[in-house]
């Protein structure tokens, strides 16, 4: 008996304190989802954001408002800390006049659903009419060269193919033709570009997104037309090849103008100079609300810093929400946030990016070390319970990849993908297509990974 | 060297073939995922069904036409059986008049948005009015007792608690107020019953559904209102205790009248004896479009088929689906189904529901033996790509549970449920709400599972 009761208790030793850790980690999440379920600050943020401020490209009043709004919301939080990040940032400007027009001038005329891609230039008053020459790609452009496509308007159409799982797969194989589709046509003399808006969606949403031109290159014009619109150009141009197109863009671009990351901390308890940094972009383009690129990745990160005061939860390093200025353009909040880390020696535990939609969340993608990896997939079962069962080696974001070469580990959440594209970068991305409980879960699983993340080091 | 390879034989064939093999299944389960993404026909047939069909409460002309509808796209799919099978239903009808009012006959007074309930008796012309009294659950109305019950209108307020991850748990904790709350009112003499909406949505949707009366008890009127209608009522009540009600519904009960459940089936080529089933209901409530429930498990299923006779793969054992009538009311399709497979000595090999809305696909929840459950769990690997990650011992569906009893492992499709309750058996629930690309995955991760009990056998 005695026996028995020595080998009870050394099973007790050796067994019972990580159970009993578990058990109370377990705990832990738990408060996090059940009190990120049950409260409504960020899905009211977001709707404030969203429905009051509206689209918020970079440089503009309403991306100085939203900054001026993040910062007294962190301010009301009770933190130790908030405070503005200053950046220089682009300010291009959409004109009043984006049209695309099929015959022009003629009594059938067709104006397509269409935006001026960010950063083209603009067409003049007059606009640019010119014939039209469809192709798939570059190759195509290439073989057709400057004879056939010198002062024509390119129009590429190029469909995402439906068939990836995850979405961003299918935008990563068109949306370069948005980003370079100007630079490529100009190089044999386009007078312009129209571009098929890149997402697998059907309708008639014209869905905008930075493009890039080349200093040596002639800059043209370049607009997006929904996918819809694609198809019924590609229609009408079987029947009549070389038909005629008007593009008029009233766009332009102002010289740079001040903007702010905008920043709030709990401060550690134990190791104040280690920061879990967490964050999402606060400009968006600006023909939608910028709801779920990514207002959602905004508010979930600000919901972290009220989810740990509310559960009373003293971290024992430093938490940071990184509200950032200018991941649509040219990441000039990322670049500072990272340049100004680097010069004050900021130690960052780890990274996390929120910025790819406020949909449901399945887990994170680890771009970190193998140990750090296993580490996370350790925590696997504190997090299945809330469907987080992710947890890749993989990218994260944009606006957290300047702080790799300081070797911090960078993590993105996961979401589901599947409806994003339906809105990203168009007139759709508004906040009544954010479910309040997917947003919600967000936070939860991001905040349970800090949690983690803070007490067990990393 | 030869001795090599020799080794590298045996290597060979001891481990090439299961390799080989899981190769080959990761291919076919791709192609369905492929073919399901880029094939718009299971939406298109959604889109019919709500549209132009729209809600089809079991004994109406719409169940009727939906009926028709069914066969006729089952007949044109070139399966090797399609036919009806006879059930009768009961006939409820909602009437024209169906309003809750707050201080009626006065000046400032409020119509609710208020239903019937399904099965609930209707009030007479000049309705029900009466003062309310607010109870949060049955111990609460017993501790009022008939003292203060008898001819008032109870009015059940029990929120859902959002802290729950998986709504359906949520549901649970309330639907059995809309189901057995007049019943129980009714013990204490109430007049009527009003209660709030089975959903943790904060909208002006009420939400219908089943209830039952007991034969020994008075049969009183039950009708649902919304959750903020129920805050409002509830918040007036605090400042007015016993305000008066008025609820009038037209609703009433005709003759039973005939229905049928839709069967197709695609015959097996080695084992057509051994029947794999799968289906969703066709049947909905009368105030939305039946989409989600389950307009996308009809259309889901019935893609199943689609797809292998699209992938041209010949199913060793016979593949069926059925199309079931009458979930929502009394299950009669689902009765009839089980019986008639007892009877003709069915072997089923599996039974799948799809019900669970038509949103993005996690998993499955599987009434099986360990064994089975194991045997699906070794394919997690195949489906996971996709994001079917959930294998778990549980629940299946209420139109496969009577083939339990015969020993079927009844498996139930698992989908995100974070916005299914904000549909549910409301005006919500329409076409528009579902997204194409979630309810292609559905029927993808149905056929992949189909495909691998059929090759493997179960």
């Amino acid at each position: 008996m005695r026996r028995t009761f020595f080998l009870s208790a050394i099973f007790y030793l050796l067994f019972s304190i990580p159970i009993y850790s578990q058990d109370n980690d377990s705990l832990a999440i738990k408060k996090f989802f059940d009190n990120a379920l049950s409260d409504t600050t960020s899905y009211n943020n977001l709707r404030f954001l969203c429905t009051r401020i509206g689209g918020r490209i970079c440089g503009s009043p309403q991306a100085e408002k939203a900054v001026q709004w993040s910062r007294t919301v962190l301010d009301n939080m009770g933190l130790d800390t908030v405070y503005l990040q200053k950046c220089m940032v682009r300010r291009w400007v959409r004109g009043n006049d984006e049209t695309v027009t099929v015959y022009p001038g003629q009594k059938d005329n067709i104006p397509l659903h269409a935006c001026a891609l960010g950063g083209s230039v603009g067409t003049g008053e007059k606009g640019i009419k010119a014939e039209v020459i469809e192709v798939k790609d570059y190759d195509e452009l290439k073989r057709l060269g400057t004879r056939n496509i010198e002062g024509k308007i390119v129009f590429i159409n190029h469909p995402a193919d439906p068939a990836f799982y995850y979405t961003f797969s299918a935008y990563g194989g068109v949306a370069g033709f948005r980003v370079f589709g100007a630079l490529q046509a100009a190089r044999y003399g386009a007078a312009a570009v129209v571009v098929r808006s890149a997402t697998i969606a059907h309708d008639w949403y014209p869905h905008t997104g930075i493009m890039h031109y080349a200093d040596t290159i002639k800059k043209i014009p370049a607009a997006a037309i929904s996918t819809l619109d694609a198809d019924l150009l590609s229609s009408l141009l079987q029947k009549d090849p070389g038909l005629t197109l008007l593009i008029r863009l009233s766009c332009k671009e102002d010289p740079e103008t001040v903007s702010y990351n905008v920043i709030g901390e709990i401060r550690g308890s134990e190791y104040p100079g280690e920061v879990i940094a967490f964050g999402g972009h606060l400009d968006s383009w600006d023909i939608g609300q910028g709801a779920h690129d990514d207002g959602t990745g905004v508010v979930q990160t600000i919901e972290v810093l009220r989810l740990f005061r509310a559960l009373k939860i003293k971290p024992k390093r430093t938490l940071r929400v990184v509200v950032f200025m200018d991941e649509e353009v040219d990441q000039r909040g990322a670049k500072v946030y990272a340049d100004e880390a680097k010069r004050d020696h900021v130690k960052h535990i780890a990274a996390i990016e929120c910025d790819r939609g406020g949909t449901t969340p399945f887990g994170f993608s680890i771009d970190a070390s193998d140990d750090q990896v296993k580490r996370i997939r350790s925590w696997k079962n504190l997090l299945l319970p809330y469907g987080i069962y992710m947890f890749e080696k993989g990218g994260s974001g944009v606006d957290i990849r300047d702080l790799k070469s300081a070797g911090t580990p960078l993590i993105a959440l996961v979401t589901d993908s599947q409806r994003y594209f339906d809105f990203h970068h168009s007139p759709a991305d508004t906040f009544d297509k954010v479910n309040q409980r997917e947003l919600q879960l967000g936070s939860a699983a991001v905040a349970g990974l800090v949690f983690l993340i803070d007490k067990y080091g990393f």
